[in-house]
């Protein structure tokens, strides 16, 4: 089972005072780069893989999805999410991402937001995912970008008169602990070859890689978000079932 | 015109002496990961966008290829290809391949050993390898990886006891000048997203996507190589057409 860092309530109550938990989609910033993937939603059986609060999943009720499963490790999380939940056709489960099988082509889209760096079977996953989608179902995601979780060390650092990513053990996939938000939360690194190898072990067609960072419109409204551009803190994707 | 860093004497001499440069494909040690990569060359029409001295157009053709064409920019470099290549089916040819126009489906394989990232206009290339290509034919090519070309500084820094690479400027794409065994020798960075958006984008279905470091067998071998699995130096690439 997957290390369920959402119900340490320390962590809990730190992360659910991030901006992106209070106000959603709007306030994360990478979320117009990957609703430009997304294929439409209406009518589309959507299945959200580490839902969180339930924030896409309304989304895409509101744009029109015939139903919405949004799955989630941390009852924490989902009990704030069915409070935040009105529309009949989302519904939530609680359940580990690593051991989930849902109905074989039952779906038109899979999306899963900052969730994939938590799961250690990203191969197991990905052909669920696969098998879940209808024949030429999307599949959209996001994950903290493996220049992002590689480092021993990750902080940027003053080299030569300016801001540098220290970055070290790319090519070391595995557990790397980190101490954001609460002490000892496990994340996966493995590359973006290792993401895309996957995928296409899995039998998905790509579609689209992009490794977001804000862009400079967006640094210019939040000047502390400089150091994003010098290196991506995500990875976007989406691919073809 | 693209730079002919090439045909700088100095340079030339320097690269002359290179290991790859002198035992070929066998000394580089990314060769075996490419090659892996390869379709079948029995019979198929192959193009070597930057052959450099041609050791690749003489192993397609040791192995079974109907016909090679190497296409380089350097006068120095085809010079020495002539003089080292009498199999008739590999020729070679001097052209910019910012302005090549091949025969369109004419290849069955069209290959690119760590050229790309001297290349300017990328979405032109790309194009102009699918067109050259025939329906399903393969594009298979290696570059510099973009963590290795974004850097204001590039070389590996101490940091907290062990090597790390400087990482800056990653999504700031555009020339980079180096002091790679001349001086001022520009490369071009672009992020691995703007490479595979390349690729879709010219119609090519991404096949295979490898950040190639050396094998933890081949750092055995070669200690002082043990720096390059902090971060991959190369990118290797499969699509079909």
């Amino acid at each position: 089972m997957a290390q369920n860092i959402f119900d340490d309530q320390a962590f809990f109550e730190q992360y659910s005072r991030l901006p992106r938990s209070v106000g959603g989609l709007d306030l994360a910033p990478e979320w117009p780069s990957l609703r430009a993937l997304l294929p439409d939603v209406g009518g589309a059986r959507v299945l959200d893989l580490g839902c969180g609060f339930g924030w896409f999943c309304r989304w895409a009720a509101a744009a029109g999805a015939a139903s919405v499963l949004g799955v989630d490790l941390s009852e924490n999380m989902l009990a704030r999410a069915r409070v935040e939940t009105s529309d009949p056709s989302v519904t939530f489960e609680l359940a580990d991402l690593e051991s989930l099988r849902p109905e074989p082509g039952s779906f038109d889209l899979v999306y899963s937001s900052l969730t994939l760096h938590y799961v250690a079977d990203l191969e197991r996953l990905f052909a669920t995912a696969h098998a879940a989608l209808r024949p030429g179902g999307s599949f959209v995601w996001s994950a903290e970008h493996p220049i992002h979780t590689a480092p021993t060390s990750p902080g940027f650092i003053e080299h030569d008169g300016g801001p540098v990513w220290p970055l070290d053990g790319y090519l070391a996939e595995g557990p790397r602990t980190t101490n954001w938000l609460a002490p000892g939360v496990v994340k996966q690194h493995r590359t973006v070859g290792t993401y895309v190898t996957a995928l296409l072990t899995a039998g998905f067609r790509l579609r689209a890689l992009v490794e977001w960072a804000p862009s400079e419109s967006q640094v210019a409204e939040h000047p502390d978000w400089s150091n994003e551009r010098q290196r991506p803190p995500f990875l976007l994707v989406a691919a073809t079932a």
